[in-house]
């Protein structure tokens, strides 16, 4: 059994807070019996709803602050007044070294402002990435960068491939990752300079890690690869694309499910066939992204996610927390910086 | 009545030409009495062919070529020897006069390539783009560029706006096209210099285009705007990233309708509710991407489509022909000239 672990939570982020991150900590409690909590927050507010998480409750130290970090608040705002929010406090419990991580439904860009703030860069990472979970046919596969930082050039793409690799053996439990780099798919038109640079950098680079080229979109779904690695802008274009349609075909569904009595009745009869589907389409088994590249592990859930989605989070950060993440990204940057100043004369291994 | 129009069809680009090209020409034959078609191919099969679409039948002109262009092919290889082929016929019908547009289910790059080559660029235009039609919940938008080119400047993402416009004008029936940027959400990390300068480029333009600053890519389906603009690199991400979700939720919707007999007693009764999203979510209904920008059109059909999708091709073809798109946008341009070269110490109107 693995040691006790203390999660640092921001109690009060999210548009459902308190509530749900109470509630998801009781549904992690059950399942992570090594986990304890370190919760920031309106200290009244988060007793009452204890009372009725009497698994987790007794593993909960309360850390009060009236302080917390609203869902529109501006990042540099938060930078100069967030100091005491739940959200500061939360990432500052990581810094400090009494939790091994933290999560927070809160405000992402201030999250991440305030992650960078308090725990900075990890020394040999030039930019942090925004790592998530995608659904496939499969199970699921890493994302990043999902927006951290808009560009990328070619040795922060390798960074990224190696954090990426790193996360999918931590938190998705693969054990030799398959890493890809995001292109499009005209032969003679494969995409920016950085990313057929990056695919060079990465087959010359010797580490030890499975590199499969380039995948398209449109192949991330079929679980072939496990690690797909884009900058922030596209990486965040391709997520909020895949979320629309997503959401776009589930009302269109809903509508039709609904549209007369017939279809409701054939909709009741279909349902048990659609769990399967629908657990692999639920955006709360994929909930939690992870700010990789600093100095202490920080995980953003989805604001407007509920008790399962937090639990899911909380789980994620039990998942880095337990892992040899940092040894292993350390190792592999370190591998990686005899090779990173190239000749200009060598070729594309193509 | 609208004057006769031809259309310049490659009668042996696409997996199941030339018979969903004969059987699509058939289809639209009958609602769209005006066209004829100057089919170029292999003409003992196109004949035999023929004699099963009675409508098309007398309207169609047989050009013949024994060559056709490869699915696989690559682009540069086809600029060098492609000339006689099907694809080639195809597009140079349009450079002489004969035909108003060109379609083709053949090779997409090849198709890019051949048609700049023949064609060439209109002056004004710096790049040319790909236009395509997304489904949303109102009904469809137009999304440019979609790959013809990986990157496009700030200038170069205002013609995409003025060609995109004048497209959803043609193509769409949308008499004051809504435009706006593709672009990400977290508001200090607002995208790349290029849409910034893009966005204000347009606010200064005084072009006669609505304009709606930025959309991000899940509010596409909304429908509240019809023309969304961005690079060659993002928009194919995008258009594939939406495919493949698409694709995958398809695939395991059909797989649980299937999985027992009474989920297939219930999906027969879900089916008829289930009509109408099926044809908003038919990627046929959608299918038809326009080159802009050259000194005529060529349309770009699914290589995989059927009779029904290659005739939606066509009739984006007689759309695009049928309007007064080249002086629009040729218009739009001019009045543009007088704005592009910018001070530097103008601000952003945001």
């Amino acid at each position: 059994m693995a040691d006790r672990k203390i999660i640092s939570i921001d109690g009060m982020g999210g548009d459902n807070a308190p509530r749900i991150v109470v509630e998801g900590m009781e549904r992690i409690a059950q399942s992570h019996p090594h986990l304890d909590f370190l919760v920031h927050g309106d200290e009244a507010q988060l007793k009452a709803l204890l009372t009725r998480a009497p698994t987790a409750a007794p593993r909960v130290t309360i850390r009060h602050t009236d302080k917390s970090v609203a869902m529109d608040a501006k990042p540099s705002q938060m930078l100069r007044q967030g100091k005491g929010t739940s959200m500061w406090n939360a990432i500052e419990a990581v810094k400090s070294g009494e939790a091994v991580a933290a999560v927070s439904a809160g405000n992402t860009g201030a999250l991440m402002a305030l992650s960078m703030f308090i725990l900075r860069k990890v020394e040999g990472v030039h930019r942090p990435a925004l790592v998530g979970s995608w659904p496939t046919r499969k199970g699921v596969c890493a994302v990043l960068d999902l927006g951290a930082d808009i560009a990328a050039d070619a040795e922060q793409l390798v960074e990224f491939a190696i954090m990426g690799a790193a996360f999918a053996r931590a938190v998705h439990g693969v054990q030799n990752p398959r890493v890809a780099l995001l292109n499009i798919g005209e032969e003679e038109l494969k995409g920016h300079e950085s990313i057929r640079e990056g695919a060079r950098l990465m087959r010359e680079s010797g580490l030890p890690i499975d590199f499969r080229g380039y995948i398209e979109p449109d192949k991330i779904g079929y679980g072939d690869i496990d690690v797909v690695v884009t900058d922030g802008f596209t990486g965040n274009v391709a997520l909020k694309t895949a979320e629309g349609i997503a959401r776009m075909i589930s009302d269109m569904l809903k509508d039709a499910f609904k549209s007369g009595p017939l279809s409701m009745l054939g909709a009741l009869m279909v349902m048990p066939a659609l769990k399967n589907f629908r657990a692999k389409m639920d955006p709360r088994k994929t909930n939690g992204a992870v700010f990789l590249g600093l100095n202490g592990i920080v995980v953003k859930s989805h604001g407007g996610t509920d008790d399962v989605g937090f639990a899911q989070a909380i789980s994620v950060a039990a998942g880095m927390g337990d892992s040899s993440f940092r040894t292993e990204v350390e190792e592999n940057l370190r591998r990686l910086a005899p090779v990173a100043p190239v000749g200009p004369a060598e070729q594309v291994a193509h």
